[in-house]
């Protein structure tokens, strides 16, 4: 006994979700259907139109559905000379809210992580390394995470970047403003110390 | 700054979804836009096909795309004279894993909770009355989950049912099978005890 054949493979295709096992999918359909259609349609048709009509800026690889994304399209960014390494588009939004950095992009779509088989070839460095021989950049800012593989891969970027006569930087290790000093662990607390600089 | 338009329509439409907030739908979307194409557009098809054509049983309100479900189409089971309602169509489904029951079910979707606004109306009650006014049952089977709330509906179902000369039963309260006695709720309990049986 199961399910009809169409809630049935409703919950099926539901699993594909990332976090989404069987009996949050029968979760998911019940409620869409007993109580939400109406986001399920828009959900159904954002859905179509992103898979069909969404892909990677040719330049920074972010998500669009443009050829060129509206970051790499302005003129005043290009002009910056700055190009910043990030991990995922999440990235991109967040330094964009700091208002810090007025140069282009670069994302990576994940990290260097042989064991799942993710190497330069999945991230597209040959993309990036067209960018940097091509482009007039004076800075590669390695903004990837400060995770064991985003260590690994900022490294890897930075010996691919070397031969670009290009000022090459990571973003500075520390202790997160707002913080106390006793619940940093130890390993951002050394880097914060070796890392320290003059003061007034 | 925002992600491209496409990209944060599908985001805010994932939001639909029961227990997916902002951050797991950007996940979501990140990862099908990424790694799984094939299975958002999978999702998009069953997601449109079910929200079109997916409805309710007119007998027993269970989620189906033909006007009878399959269960209250089958004479073998219109005959066994028993109606069981239940709370939600998983329920029907553990229910018919046991092989135990072999009569009609009612599928309230959901309880009576009237700080959420349903009530007997939004549980269709009317309809089970109809059932019960019309059809041949000899028992009616309250399976409705053992909280303050399906206690609650089962009770006031037990109420409305009464004028029409039917067995009323429950479900038993007691010990779940291959648990320990030491872990067993006192409420649990004390139901095991009143509810005991002669043995032997």
């Amino acid at each position: 006994m199961k399910f009809s054949p169409l809630v049935q493979e409703l919950i099926q295709s539901l699993k594909c979700l990332p976090g989404v096992g069987a009996k949050s999918a029968q979760r998911m359909a019940f409620q869409l259907l007993e109580r939400n259609r109406v986001g399920g349609k828009k959900l159904a048709e954002s859905l179509a139109l992103a898979m069909e009509q969404v892909d990677h800026c040719h330049s920074c690889r972010n998500f669009t559905e443009q050829d060129i994304c509206d970051i790499c399209a302005s003129p005043k960014r290009q002009e910056n000379g700055q190009l910043c390494v990030v991990e995922s588009p999440a990235d991109v939004i967040a330094i964009e809210q700091t208002g810090e950095f007025n140069g282009v992009y670069f994302i990576l779509m994940g990290h260097l992580s042989p064991i799942d088989g993710i190497g330069p070839e999945e991230l597209h460095l040959d993309v990036l390394a067209n960018r940097l021989a091509n482009g007039h950049f004076n800075e590669l800012i390695l903004a990837t995470n400060p995770t064991v593989e985003g260590e690994a891969t900022a490294h890897y970027i930075a010996e691919l970047a070397k031969q670009h006569n290009i000022n090459i930087s990571r973003i500075a290790h520390g202790v997160p403003v707002g913080g106390e000093l006793e619940y940093v662990d130890g390993n951002t607390l050394s880097h914060a110390f070796s890392g320290r600089k003059n003061y007034l």
